[in-house]
């Protein structure tokens, strides 16, 4: 009874009413479920829960729900356990998915062979419809996906892509090749699966082949595991502006929150010791002309907040392919000319307010605030869109140039500017 | 020649080329194309060329465009259109295809209603798979995807749902509703994107239906449409972050972008403001011992920037959904502990960093330094978590607590603390 109300369920429901319950019950259900229904289950799983899952078994069941999985869901559990672990489930797993699955776990992390599945659906480009379609038929329980067939010539070459829906409408004694599109697009097992989303989501696609060099079928990559490849990567560039190392996940601790945040911080702290002994060079300033320190914050903050709008703009416009549709330079002179623009309104804001405020008395520090927070704008600007830009040059992951890093940077040029202007102008401030 | 060679590519490159020819090609080729031709190419487009694009067309072809374009991408391109415009082309089109339009744009931006399409394959629960099958080839060209069957019972509520694989597997003579899966996970039109992105992750739909409040469906979301949505949510959180209103786009002109990172550069100054006019409440203090001014930077810095790590995290757990299933309270005692070891840690390290600067001479100084940060970091990491968590429950979208707005809070609340704890101990500083 509680088997049939349970097998009803989705299996993404199935997981989560699965998590929760005590171990007992949990080995009690291993005994009732085939190891087909289990692997569904286990494919929606969180990561960080199917090790303690898989080792509570017995390891025959464990190796036979790893044949069940799609390949791609096996190796992404494999992944997550001891090197020992995957050698024993491998050893008591049927041969032929064992070596598919010891071939996927060679690819490098963020890869495309990494997120593709071998469990496709591929006809030869010279059957019939009909044929097609019995061999569609036979593969269905085990593919993936079934709605697009691939087709190689008799080289086994990637040759084009049928979708169902163009099978089904056609007549059953018409040839493959004749009805297939033979503009497929495909990928490489090494391309960015960042760069793989983005092909996904512009041509709208279900599924999309992975070749090796001699345009040989590898495997497949199928939409359900992009929408988790987009989400990985926004909480990747989201972390990285804000400086977490990686986005914690809420079953961690404190301690492991702090450890993940305190390698940035501190980096920032010493970074933070160079303004400060920079400050340290205009202690004479200082001294004559206490009330200067009260626009520090406001400097460097200002200073801190543009260079994170232009790098978070840069950022996003080159993972999203519009930044590098521009050209480098014009992008950066558009940026520049932004800088000035808000650059003068703020420091013209800025002097009104003290003004204002203080009176026509301290028109000189109005000024030499309002000058420096300008030229600071300029250059945060400048900065902000430049570093991401370069790191992108250089080919390294331009959301590492951290939010944080970035501001602090620009509270050091900032602080150096308004020291630097209130030195030469001292005489009208004293 | 063109024409066939043309139509060979894939829609979203045709939309690529296209969008670069001059003006009279681009006339040329509407008197080749039709407007079902048309309409694969157009759905591909950016929506921000598109209006350029229709309005130069003959009134009456954009029309026919329209009708054969899926009502959810018709609806998007209205949308960026004049009032006036939308009203001639809808008196231009078919009727039942007007009306279905006009319908879908009342829903609000951003919910299930703006991003669902009313061609989807529905048939009776009653039916032979034959029956449906037929129904099925019949509705196959104009549906927007045929992979999922959504099944009704008699009074039209929506009752299963069955998938092409299962049907395609199944024998001639079955029943629908023997072989449809009953709990159908549905949205309602009033649903926030974001959350049917979700569910459509977690399930791994390539479909999701779209029900009234008397279950009757009205519309179905495609996957190829989440991940856009993925795409502008991700752009949207990240935006909000570094406080850029909209992110810029790279045909955006220089004072776009100005116009666009003013309003919250304004907002800060005048925050900023109140951060010195604190400062200058202790003008006292700073007169006696400018050396303070130095660490200034540094505490609003460190200050900030883990109130931003705390933000993103809270912020980011907010989107996925993982910070709601771990209660508020529990998750704010746990940032509590991470602001209490950060600042604990990074108050210890500067104390001796100064002192090893400075010698011991200046180990009050060291020690008020390293007191305001430990205070400050757990405050702002405090803060950074409370105040997404704060809106969420208001039902405010937590990522406008940007990450400048809240750095601007911690700045103030740090540099009180700062000097609150330098007049203090005063004595052992002059
Ligand atoms: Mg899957
Ligand atoms: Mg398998
Ligand atoms: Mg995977
Ligand atoms: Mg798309
Ligand atoms: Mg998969
Ligand atoms: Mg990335
Ligand atoms: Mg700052
Ligand atoms: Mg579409
Ligand atoms: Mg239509
Ligand atoms: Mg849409
Ligand atoms: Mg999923
Ligand atoms: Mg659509
Ligand atoms: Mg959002």
């Amino acid at each position: 009874l509680f088997r049939s109300e349970f097998l009803e369920l989705h299996p993404y429901d199935q997981a989560n009413i699965f998590v929760n319950l005590p171990k007992d019950i949990r080995l009690q259900i291993y005994t009732y479920l085939s190891p087909d229904e289990m692997s569904e289950i286990i494919e929606h799983f969180e990561l960080e829960d199917v090790g303690e899952i898989i080792t509570e078994m017995n390891p025959r069941f464990a190796a036979q729900i790893f044949d069940e999985l799609s390949t791609d869901d096996a190796v992404d559990i494999m992944n997550t356990l001891e090197r020992n672990q995957i050698a024993s489930y491998l050893t008591l797993m049927q041969r032929d998915e064992a070596k598919e699955i010891k071939d996927l776990l060679h690819y490098e992390e963020r890869t495309a062979g990494s997120i593709m599945t071998t469990e496709f659906v591929v006809v030869n480009q010279n059957m019939t419809i009909r044929q097609a379609m019995l061999h569609l038929r036979e593969k269905a329980p085990d593919a993936e996906t079934i709605y697009y067939v691939f087709v190689t010539d008799n080289d086994k070459r990637l040759a084009g892509v049928i979708s169902l829906r163009d099978l089904i409408i056609a007549e059953d004694d018409w040839v493959v090749s004749d009805i297939m599109s033979e503009h497929v697009v495909y990928a490489s097992a090494g391309d960015d699966q960042e760069y793989i989303a983005r092909l996904m989501r512009d041509y709208d696609f279900l599924a999309l082949p992975v070749v090796d060099f001699k345009k040989h079928l590898l495997g497949i990559i199928t939409v359900d595991d992009i929408l988790d490849v987009m989400d990985e990567e926004a909480s990747d560039d989201y972390s990285k502006l804000a400086a977490v190392r990686d986005m914690d996940r809420n079953d961690l601790s404190a301690w492991d929150s702090a450890r993940k945040r305190l390698p940035w911080l501190i980096i920032l702290l010493f970074l933070g010791m160079i303004t400060a002994s920079l400050i340290g060079q205009f202690e004479n300033t200082l001294e004559q002309v206490a009330i200067l320190a009260v626009f520090i914050p406001l400097i460097a903050g200002m200073a801190g907040n543009t260079g994170t709008q232009a790098l978070a703009v840069t950022v996003r416009g080159i993972a999203t392919g519009d930044a590098m549709s521009e050209g480098v330079l014009k992008r950066l002179k558009r940026e520049t000319l932004t800088g000035l623009i808000t650059g003068v309104v703020c420091g013209i804001v800025i002097t009104l307010i003290i003004m204002v405020w203080q009176g026509m008395s301290e028109i000189h520090l109005g000024l030499v605030v309002g000058f420096s927070i300008m030229i600071s704008l300029i250059v945060a600007t400048i900065a902000g869109a430049f570093l991401p830009l370069l790191m992108h040059k250089l080919k390294i992951d331009p959301a590492v140039a951290s939010g944080p890093f970035i501001t602090t940077i620009n509270d050091t040029i900032s602080v150096i500017i308004y020291f630097g202007t209130a030195t030469i102008f001292m005489e009208y401030l004293v």
